[in-house]
């Protein structure tokens, strides 16, 4: 008899024969208001099962590739250092073999590890970034490692004009003026993504999605929802335009709080949203 | 004294006088992901009191006419056939007195039952169905009644190019191809209901309408909420068009599940589809 | 060392260096449903730590004017009229000291006693109303005082004319009729609000926000949800058509109910609801 | 065909064939905390499907008698002493008709207008009364009329030492001193209950519950959660021991509040509660 | 790279080396209140990380000894007869390597389907059973097989003398009758079941825990709580007593529905009994 | 006109005038289960007013004494010893000025902050820990800071014999072992608490609570909820025989986690415990 495998719905194949690798980064440790994030990708392969494989969007179906789960890092607490290395690390063997990480978060910070590890493989490494928030601050009450810096870190690494930001509409007054010289910020929607997508067309892209860029209508199930947000249609269009990037390297999904939204239905959300990924990204 | 009668606001009326008979079918035996439908006419006629009978959509009133609710069915446990066969009893009772049943789910599978009554006695019966499923699955885990199926068993009886569907976003690729055939479907959304409605002028016209073809942020109190739907005002602008049918023989709303929408706002939702659904249909 | 100030976000000012004063009014008392808008103004200030203080709409921020929060009133309980009292007192104490009270309740009924307080210096007094519900009444249940008859009171008292409503989808038929002849109401959503705004544009104006005005989906914490109503977007925008407005005399925001939605997104849009009108009102 | 009555479990029957009548007072409006008791009975009918009516406690059958279900009493909202007074003239009916009346509450204050009634019968009244607060303010907040002043208005009635309080763990300084010269005050459990039973065996006796004498882990769904309780298996015991009694002229429980405990424990508690005390007051 | 295997903490073993068996059988088809419990083993799995593997009470610990965790079986909807005959052969191919069967529910008709198995193998099986309800009905609003018929269908395959039960409070006065002449039933506690325990200990026992056996204090968490059981404390010693019995065949828990208790407490209960359990049987 | 100034009921006196101050911890960085302790300190004051002053327990009432009550101390995220560090240096004021900290959790890790304070100022510090979990790992996944550690740490300050523990039901059998020479360590109950007490009448004494070491019945709102526990009333009589220590020198009480206990039973339970507390240390 085999043991119990647990993996995001159509995803059950093995390393070797996947191109994308999916795996959890279960770490909340500098959420600002409510935790809970660490529960998001379990949370997600449990209720992958209330949705289809099949994606009348895209006209796809995850049953038509190949992806391989590997589960959830395991984190001590109370160290995001120890954790973003560990995430770069993993990630980093992952992009050795040629495969694409697709990292479910966990809190926003997650994503450094991830880029860390993509930007040191390709040099000229740009980044997609959707979210609520600016996630552009130098430090957050004194520390620099926060989901409240993790675009600036990864600034820090990419340098200017390689972050594109959509969907921005919540930050201190600083973060939108450090936006205005060093970054490409489109606030509150999805607009200018066509042309930001022709342009990077070429480009080693990674894409992270803070899931709170939906309206908390859409998506409750998160630390700080934002009114104000994308719908879940804007979204689901976005991401088939990313179909048009010929070099995406790996992605992310971030900021679900499941015990946020008890009902499930942001966690249902997050589903078709990384469904939608997986194929729009799966050639 | 009389005892304590219960019934979806303004809708108190005797049987003999009224000419729409409103009556719960709390089955949700087949619900393959969260249950709880079976109490969706109860919690329906509890909150109907936080809605007003009248309704400025339509500027009709349910004083304005008389409805009858007979109360829930009482069901066994883990039969769905015989679930099935006792609502089509009930439903054909309601039908030979002339008057138009308004059933209230309970999981989507009720349906059939009042189906099969309606196309006994209307041998051209065509179905306008409301949802985010196509519900098109010939079996699911090999069992020919389930919610999942039901739209196919409604096929079974009334046959090619009497099934128009809207809304649908969620199904397996091949529900879709089963739908280039066999069905009128129209994906997403409820664009060409205004057409469809004005071929069916004269026509007998079953309506069901599955509560999640709305957006999961508007009706998140249901099984398997599906970001991605309808608004409410679209679902109303599609109740309205319902006017301009001069048969309506029955219909059903179906899968609210109060237990997944604590705050209350799903069930809100339903008592006020409900109470267009009966406006529109009231002559 | 200091007591524990608590306070709305950015709004520890102190009361003579601040233009407009923050308090809550904790009263649910006539609510006819579900309770718990006693709840809102704490729980506003609790949360407000998840909102920024400065908006990208407005491209404002809190920091830049004075805000005092008084706190709430203390009620007792089960006595409607002495808590309009003390409303009015309260509010006219502010007015007096030439500033601009803004309320959080409560309930809906707990407008009248600003007003009371605002019409008594001003005599031309307008009011800007969204809300989903008429509030047009005369009694309910054979009570004057309430929620649900709140706008009429205040036509009691600044007459024919005065009082514009939008967004509004719920209500007895009697309410529509009555709204024909003595107020401006325009139904379901904002247009031709900037069309009154600039007729009201050198009037003291009173506004009053039922947040119910927003979609269920957007604001489920609230004690009648109505489908069917603005989203977030279309708020913002109606609040920034009040920066043109040059004489703001008082507002209040109400009816959120923290305990309907558990997970915290209505309390986080109620959030920045309030601070989009404070930043609007501010000069 | 009927339509749809609802009652609690096994309470189907006629009122004249009944020696006991139900009804519901769902009333909460001068709940100082967090208010929902209104919403107490109709939940019971609904969840009290759940529970049997035969009780292995008592040996007895809820089919075994026969028992009247009213429905809930229409209050307004926002006047307490119209509630009261409501609640006096429909006891006073049932006592008229030498029935008992079994009142389901709503906040406790609900008690007074059924006292009133019950005193004007029966001139030596006596009342036990099981809560975990001693409700003998004279005043709260300046009102009168309150939950917590109930028993001190009961006591303006039937004077002193005619008042039997058990369980009591909660209240100001000064209510325990007034007990101390008043009532008969057994404080934290249900010790000597039963040399009070054998005393008032041939006594006109009205039972006043306050379901939050239990525990808050056996019954957190009430508006004042109170550890330190009592056990449930306490409580049937204490119930049972009511069957001593020869002359229970009516009774009522009291401050379950649905809402605060959604999982449905409090309530099915409740139910049980109700059930065994219907019986333990049959002959 | 290895998949994601996902097991109940410290039960990652091969199937080869453990003697016991753990399973989860997913269904809750015929439960007539709420609906959950099909959750359970995965929940269980899931939140099992929140206890320790070492008993304090037995001074054991998991890692000391070897069990397999099989994962949950998959189950049509809406078939009970196909369940309970798979869960049979599930279970039976486990007795035939002479394992031990640790079967999670589910509702409680599961267990049938394991005793079915067990009865097969064992032909003087005895039957240990803890719960609140008597589950002895013959039939259920007419279906034969129910979570309420259950022991009466397990006594069809065992017969009279060999069910003991224990902790029973609640079902209709004809299962108690029953009980009688039919089964050894010890109702509201586990009085005697030491003498019951030195009676069989050489005998092969199938142990069979509905959770709800547990005060509804301590297990909110399942479809009908119970108020009047027993505490943990007393289930715990409970379990400790079956370390004398020296042939324990198989043995389930069941009815716990993790959404019931969304704050987690039922599950992490139900986690820890199922870890004693573990600990009581292993040699 | 005054703030908003927001205290434990009963407690908003003067520092300079109180003998005991009151502060919060709101961090709960290296909780390893489900985060959100750090809310337990604002939601104590918020549902303070659920209670009362008065304390029939005692017969003493907060409002004989002065209380200081500072508010929540403010932590960046994600650096645990940065926040001890804070406690440490927060509490040590206190100390000097010769008053009693009352520290509110926060998770269990905030204890050694204010334990190394104690230290600093008594060089024969004691402690008495109640707690369901031993907490005296060495390291917690290579983290030597952890709420799984912490009374590890302050073994390393004070050594052997002057640790207490009771109630403890969970750990490894590592801590276990590491108890029997290193700590009393009374399992699973308070027995023996009070031959404790008289041994530590006259030294200086840090009391910690960890409200886990309730039974998961009485307190389900903290990230890892134990069955198994002690009652309320066990809990009260332990506070009252803390009435015979002379020397007091700071307690704290942590691991409430409001959100997991929606209701708020949990959070009204700890409530009691802080009043009764705050009582038993005033002199």
């Amino acid at each position: 008899m085999n043991k119990n495998i647990h993996t995001f719905i159509g995803c059950d194949n093995e390393y070797d024969e996947s191109q994308i690798v999916i795996f959890g980064a279960p770490f909340d440790g500098t959420t600002s208001y409510r935790p809970g994030t660490r529960f998001a990708a379990a949370a997600m392969r449990n209720e992958s099962i209330g949705i289809e494989t099949y994606s009348p969007y895209q006209d796809k179906d995850l049953e038509d590739y190949n992806f391989f789960d590997g589960g959830d890092l395991e984190f001590s607490f109370g160290n995001p250092a120890k954790v973003v290395s560990k995430i770069k690390e993993y990630t980093a063997g992952i992009l050795k073999d040629n495969k694409i990480p697709a990292m479910i978060g966990g809190e926003h910070l997650v994503t450094l590890g991830a880029v860390q590890a993509a930007a040191e493989k390709y040099n000229d490494l740009h980044i997609i970034h959707f979210d609520a928030h600016a996630d552009l601050r130098d430090d957050y009450l004194g520390e620099k490692l926060s989901h409240a810096t993790v675009l600036r870190r990864v600034w820090d690494i990419v340098g200017d004009n390689k972050i594109f930001q959509f969907g921005i509409r919540s930050g201190e007054r600083a973060e939108f003026e450090f936006a205005k010289n060093h970054t490409y910020m489109h606030k509150f929607d999805m607009k200018t993504l066509d042309e930001i997508i022709t342009k990077l067309k070429n480009k080693p892209v990674y894409i992270t999605i803070d899931l709170d860029v939906l309206d908390s209508s859409v998506f409750p199930g998160t630390g700080t929802p934002e009114a104000g947000g994308i719908t879940f249609k804007e979204l689901i269009n976005a991401v088939m335009l990313f179909q048009n990037l010929e070099n995406i390297v790996a992605f992310d999904i971030n900021e679900l709080s499941p015990m946020l939204d008890a009902g499930g239905a942001s966690t249902a959300c997050a589903c078709k949203v990384l469904r939608e990924m997986l194929l729009a990204v799966s050639k």
